[in-house]
């Protein structure tokens, strides 16, 4: 990947000006690209081609593909819905090998641990590269400079963004579906692999050439609801098997049982009832990990005393928001995605409990979206810097872990808050400078650590709203000077090439940061 | 409108090939049209340009017309959900030639007498033409050439195809809703004015380039359910009613009272039982006329009486189909739209009843619809020729009065059955050539009167499953003869002149028919 053009973004950050071939617009500011031109415009198709009684089914995976007219170098997209436990992605793929397929680009929404064996299709050359979020062993993998293109990691607003608007164009989607009937109607909420809501499936139904439905769960017409609409689906796949459900979902998501994180999550909670953000009608999202469930039992307890009520929570949906939604201290779920059979049992039977998608949700290039509504973001990150500048996608040491998700996506909330542990593994996580940006200092309102809370000085009116509270307000300088002195100094840097592997995408499509190859 | 060029068609009509200054396709049989290229591509969008709060209320139409750019000659659309009680649609026209604009071209989904205001509009040169039914004055108006641009009447399945193609560029869609957030999000199933389903102003909030919602119901954030999503729509505007909900959706739908038009209802049950269309699993489409009422309770009894469930009805939705479902008859409704207070409070409540939108339904331009996966439908004509050929549109005076609705996408059940009286006021309904072809008769399988049933000598397996009935099967001339005598004689040809007026599209976009201005 040497002899990339670079050039320094507004960010100040060096990425490189073409990727895989397209040229790219360097990050100019949260809001300051102004896009042109129209979105991406499929096919037009006519019933005439489909066969009048609706049923669209064919054998098998090659069948489809076959009459989608695979050929080399196609973008084939799947949809991380059933999380590790998924088989079709894989399968879509390893089909496709069969069928002598090379150079395909493979634009999955996630990759998870279970699509490791990719890594033998990209050594074979059947994939040529990955463009999303690589979790585990394939981001070592391309971490290590090993695949023949770069990585682009997007959120999943991005991920909408860049279908819609033609940068990536999809020529065979391939959506794992929990329930679907022979047209292709499907839906995620119902069946032996169910797994709540589809919406990150969505943007490819609507804009990719050709759309393969799989189901281990085919119903007579219609499949009621339906998320993913049978009149862009070409073909149906029935399968023994879409996924191992155990790995789907969890039984029940886990709170951290760590004193620090718990700390952590009471502080959050403290943080938003004390600055007023906690009131009648508000709203806010947090993840599924162990400190942000944490945080929604802190919080659940503080509205059930003030006999505060949210208009709307958004999710990960969990058993810990099934609850909130159930004990009526919240009108509505708006969810991304189902994380537990509790979620999946709620949003398959409360009309209160809605699916979403990235389009509604996230897509920065809409006419607005539901993220900067808000009213509190609770996230996560890696390390974050002096300037509130913020990296989810690698550690200290450079290796690419993790995918963005959501997470740009809900720094435009009213008050985004990164509720993180000053030090893991005894390497300090706030630091000089982030190893990889993934959000814009600007738009991290405030950090929540075991140590205390730093707000952005860009906040002063949190900072009033706070000021006589009794919570432990600190500048972040003297909380990242206060974990090297315990940890010994600063984290080691990460060893890295200057051999860019892989592009961190804003929400608008411009590139913001590279992720470098890191040194043997 | 003198001077076009004419062609003669596949159907052996004589038809424009420009129309409103854009190239046309005649008509080339029912599935002979190969589209060519990609859909409509509306342009790219930024939250950056719209506010975070989510609140795009604007004080009032002129104010959010004047920020959608209204200029000369733009395309402005309105949705018929609010039937003749409409008064956004309007609204929106006069605000306009409030603001000075001129030549507008006005594409309702549907216009009724509600509108005829808009004869004065196109009178002072503010519309310059109408796409898209016009019934009542409005095609009195157009058949007698005083509208300076051509008609062109669209099925709702074609309407969708016409956008979606880019046939019709939809500047400002203005679409009334019962219910609103201020982001837009939008729904018809609740609110004073509620209608039910919003589905015909879908395709316009996807397509157009500049959306303007209207309501009377705002509610806070978010609005659920939403059948317009707010992602899609740029102003919000709050007015004190959007229309009259007396004229809306009827208390309840009236089933005839007379009895030739009972016998045929009865006729069309029985044959539908007697041909095995009614067998566990089935389903049909009626619309919401006195035959079509009827006609669902003599089923009913007879699926009754078998002990027979539908798998799904499809409607204009009335209590007579929500006693279906809640009757445990069927297992789903899928509505296309509302007619009366039964079906808006099914809809609003029901998970089993289901709003679908043009696009599910009719688009002939998607990957399959719903209308060809309908065992039977049951539909009207103003005229049926002996090919079996049929006219919606016009009388046999040649006069534009109705519009085409769903008829023409529904004649791709797997029956298709005209209901219809032999004679309306002492004139024949079945003549030599039909004055204006809506469909074309090889789809069209059984035409069902008071004096018997003729069936489409193409469908010889219809003729077979009856055969052994006591039905009163006869020849499509046999009866035309007797009708003849009786009236004393074929139906006075219409006075036409060869001036065309309007155009009947195809569901494919192709030009099936003309319509005529009609002698002084």
């Amino acid at each position: 990947m040497s002899g990339n053009d670079l050039v320094i973004n507004a960010a100040g950050r060096a990425v490189p000006i073409h990727v895989n071939g397209k040229d790219q617009v360097p990050y100019q500011g949260v809001a300051a690209y102004e896009p042109a031109g129209t979105k991406r415009a499929p096919p037009i198709r006519s019933c005439k081609d489909y066969p009048e009684s609706g049923d669209k089914r064919v054998p098998d995976l090659e069948t489809a593909l076959e009459k989608c007219g695979l050929s080399d170098g196609m973008v084939i997209s799947s949809h991380h819905h059933l999380r590790n436990g998924d088989q079709v992605g894989l399968a879509a793929l390893q089909a496709a090998a069969t069928m002598g397929a090379k150079d395909l680009m493979w634009f999955p929404s996630a990759s998870f641990p279970c699509h490791s064996p990719v890594i033998d299709l990209m050594d074979r050359g059947v994939v040529h590269h990955i463009e999303g979020s690589m979790n585990g062993p394939l981001g070592a993998y391309c971490s290590a400079g090993k695949m023949r293109g770069l990585g682009v990691l997007r959120s999943h607003g991005g991920r909408w963004q860049a279908i819609q608007d033609g940068e990536v164009k999809v020529d065979i989607a391939v959506i794992a579906a929990p329930t679907a009937d022979p047209f292709g109607n499907s839906d995620g909420s119902h069946g032996p692999s169910a797994c709540g809501s589809l919406g990150f499936a969505l943007a490819d139904s609507l804009y990719a050439d050709h759309v393969i439905v799989v189901t281990d769960n085919l119903v007579e017409f219609p499949c009621i609801p339906w998320q993913i609409q049978g009149n862009n689906v070409d073909y149906v796949v029935e399968v023994e098997s879409i996924g191992d459900p155990s790995k789907i979902v969890s039984g029940t998501t886990q709170i951290t049982r760590s004193p620090d994180r718990l700390l952590i999550a009471e502080y959050v909670a403290r943080f938003i009832r004390d600055a007023g953000i906690m009131r009648d009608g508000f709203s806010f999202q947090a993840g599924a990990g162990g400190i942000a469930l944490a945080f929604v039992q802190f919080l659940k307890q503080m509205m059930h005393q003030a006999g505060v009520k949210a208009r709307f929570v958004r999710g990960g949906s969990t058993q810990y928001l099934v609850d909130l939604l159930q004990e009526g201290l919240t009108d509505y779920i708006l969810d991304g995605q189902t994380f537990d059979l509790a979620g999946v049992a709620s949003i398959a039977s409360d009309p209160r409990h809605v699916a979403t998608s990235p389009f509604t949700s996230y897509n920065y290039h809409g006419k607005g979206n539901f993220a900067s509504m808000v009213d509190a973001s609770v996230l996560g990150a890696t390390e974050v810097d002096l300037e509130f500048n913020a990296n989810v996608n690698t550690h200290s040491d450079g290796i690419l872990l993790h995918g963005i998700g959501g997470w740009q996506n809900c720094l435009f909330a009213g008050c985004s808050i990164l509720a993180i542990p000053s030090f893991r593994d005894r390497i300090p996580v706030i630091v000089d400078e982030v190893t990889t940006m993934t959000g814009p200092g600007e738009l991290i309102d405030v950090v929540v650590t075991e140590r205390g809370i730093a707000i952005n000085p860009k906040r002063q009116d949190l900072l009033d709203r706070v000021s006589d509270s009794d919570l432990p307000i600190r500048p972040i300088a003297e909380i990242k000077d206060e974990v090297e002195k315990i940890m010994g100094g600063k984290p080691e840097p990460a060893r890295l090439t200057d051999n860019p592997v892989a592009v961190i995408k804003w929400v608008d499509g411009t590139v913001l940061d590279t992720v470098w190859q890191v040194e043997d």
